[in-house]
């Protein structure tokens, strides 16, 4: 019988130390290639990045397989202790978001991994590039430690583009990425102040509605009174689908399946450190619907939205055109929450055209299951107390009100249960400029991670 | 005492049968000239052509001034007769819209005068140089007739970018241009079996409705459900300004002022040849808002609209793109009836929006004031018995849909009646490729002119 004792957290903390110097090479190692997904010219890159990927695993003693997909490859890392063990794999993306320091204020080159103390600036440094290394480094620690586990890692490199290759990927290559569970590291905390867990996603179904009364463009003068317009007609649609000043939606059965916050989901809103000011303050929000911030927290990650990015057709230059458009597109999409079905919304969205403008066009567009992860059971257990471990407090279980498409496929196509244990602060700057990450997050990620594999290996 | 005694027909038909060689020179002279007033890589054909109208206006015995303007000149011809007689302008522009073979279906280029027995092709022919040649060959028959009245022509070169400086010429010229009464050429018959007259013209008031709520792009999933959505409340405001379906202004106020067409009006409506199956074919309509005759023309001609020329905001690229835009700007302009007060509208507007979504700002663009054209009196008699003369039958008086800013300046700072004798008719293709004009239009056109001036030298 193997001896299945906890971990001590100061070799832990002792490791990290010992190893910071080598965690900030490999940080400005990776942080130097600029892998941006979103631009083609990058793609040597993305693959230059793909190759130290797979040599670092291989620096640390596991093996590493660079996998070809449709689109960019996917890094698959193995560090295994024995076939009757349990696996687990931590997932990480290696892309990045655009950055300019000629249109944003980035005070260093964003492609330059640039160290201040404590801090680490740079493209990726914490979306998710250090998150990546932590857990290579978690993974070390728990080794060092003794950890009695398979530790894999599944590292990605167009998360940033919408993953359009993963669900593939995990098609064609699921019998060699098999695992007992996912634990994605690629989240934001609400407040330095307490950890925090993503405990659903939301999901998200877009589409187009299309009007076209006439051929061309027609004199208002003209016909005017008589033409059909159809950008009012879509406003209108669009109008009666939803209250703009609310956010209601009004498509009949719209909410019917729409699974509420339990209490206990609700008490942890409340304790992830969320205020209103912080959230206007953070996206530059003139006004929001609600100054009520349990009334923004549900609305943010609990309830589905209704959303219109944008109206095609008609005159947009300068000044007015008095023209009566042939046709217009209202590109429109709705977030989902746990039990909604995309399918089902589709067809709330079909039926309610149908009746109030049969002449609209519905053409469905990018569809994402919601997704809910554990909160209870041994998993999400070992999740809070590694946190607690690491950090000092018991992470809260909060929801992300984005949809991540990779989680889905990971969880419908592997078939195992997907957690989150984040590291990103939101001071961090997600997809904006200065972006950092720092070595309190780093560290006691290390730690983290490390007690995280010993309970999975102790379950 | 002068011989009042009015000229017979035969031969004003004979006169223009012999000039016939002479007009169409004339015409394939000014059709020649690309004289296109939105392409400003087109000003030296404008000028080209303003000099060529008053070299021709002097080689038929007038005289010719072309008068500098903040923009385009224009052409100011005089055939005198005395300064104790009644003075008549005839108004017609010799600019031109954009035409190309090349993205059109034009059958000839459209900058080269073609000849097709009695039909004439090429851009310009019927808007508007065909009907002001027309006008230039009505005076030399009138004047070989022996009428006696001061005949001037005002030829303006920039009607189809909507005579930005034609109401500053107006102050400008004013003294100069002095005359009793207008004549506009520049509109079409209903139907090639019945002449018709404008009775009146809309207004028009444009305006924007801007919302900004925040400073960059949102990310629907991070914020959607508390941000608001410019783009979403600028639609639900919009519908609730009005019913885009029926075209019904809900506006408070809105239709107070609108003057109904009498009965006579609509009497002659009906006379005008106007069919719905015509018109929804002439203009591409796959469907229109009713198939009531009597309704669609009230609608274009006789009621002020309310028409969204697009919308500024968010995402209209392919796809869609999961954004809350920061600001949003809705494009729109009414269409207005005689009696009613574009300042007048604003002032609704305004208060609407500060009652429904006070942090809407609202900018007054592009204003025209309706107009209404005498139909009874001794200068509406002589467009009638001068059209019945020409044409064998009494012209119908419709009214006219669109916006004519030049006939408003020339009636206030004038201080003259406006009246119309158009010529141009629906298969001449206004705007549309293959513009034509005709001899039949262009000599019973000659005999109208020569008539009507006749008419008012008997007055």
């Amino acid at each position: 019988m193997i001896d299945n004792k906890s971990i001590d957290k100061k070799p832990l903390v002792a490791f990290a130390n010992k190893e910071r110097d080598r965690f900030e090479t490999a940080l400005r190692q990776f942080v130097d290639i600029p892998t941006v997904s979103a631009d083609e010219s990058r793609l040597p890159d993305i693959r230059r990045c793909a190759e130290l990927a797979a040599s670092t695993i291989r620096d640390f003693g596991g093996e590493a397989d660079v996998l070809e997909t449709d689109g960019n490859p996917i890094v698959h890392g193995r560090f295994n202790s024995g076939n009757n063990l349990p696996t687990v794999t931590v997932y990480n993306h290696l892309d990045v978001q655009p950055a300019s320091r000629e249109t944003e204020p980035w005070t260093s080159d964003p492609f330059v991994f640039t160290k201040q103390g404590d801090r680490y600036l740079g493209r990726g440094t914490t979306d998710d590039k250090g998150p990546a290394l932590t857990a290579l480094f978690g993974i070390r620690a728990a080794r060092e430690a003794g950890v009695n586990a398979n530790m894999h890692l599944l590292w990605e490199l167009e998360e940033e583009i919408g993953s359009p290759s993963f669900d593939g990927a995990m098609k064609k290559y699921g019998k060699q990425l098999a695992t007992d569970s996912v634990l994605v590291s690629d989240t934001i905390w609400v407040s330095r102040k307490r950890p925090a867990c993503p405990a659903a996603l939301r999901g998200l179904q877009g589409f187009e509605l299309i009007l076209e009364t006439a051929a061309t463009d027609q004199h208002s003068g003209v016909t005017g009174g008589a033409a059909r317009n159809p950008i009012g007609e879509l406003m209108k649609l669009v109008s009666e689908m939803y209250d703009a000043t609310t956010g209601k939606v009004k498509i009949k059965g719209f909410y019917d399946d729409v699974e509420q916050p339990s209490r206990k989901e609700l008490a942890d809103f409340r304790a992830s450190g969320f205020t209103v000011k912080d959230f206007k303050k953070d996206h530059g929000f003139k006004s929001i619907r609600t100054e009520d911030a349990d009334d923004v927290m549900k609305r943010i990650w609990a309830m589905p939205t209704f959303e219109v990015h944008g109206l095609v057709g008609g005159y947009t230059g300068p000044g007015i055109k008095t023209i009566i458009p042939p046709r217009a597109t209202a590109k429109i999409s709705c977030r989902l929450v746990p039990n909604q079905d995309p399918k089902k919304l589709m067809k709330l969205v079909r039926e309610f055209v149908k009746q109030r403008n049969p002449d609209v066009k519905v053409v469905a567009e990018a569809s994402m299951l919601p997704y809910k992860a554990p909160t209870t059971g041994p998993l999400a257990d070992a999740v809070r107390s590694s946190m607690k471990f690491a950090f000092g407090r018991e992470p809260v279980f909060v929801r992300e009100g984005g949809s991540i498409g990779a989680i889905v496929s990971m969880e419908k196509v592997l078939k195992v249960p997907v957690l989150f244990l984040g590291l990103s602060l939101p001071e961090h700057g997600y997809h904006a400029p200065n972006e950092n990450y720092d070595w309190q997050q780093a560290s006691g990620g290390m730690v983290a991670f490390a007690k995280y594999f010993d309970e999975i290996a102790n379950l």
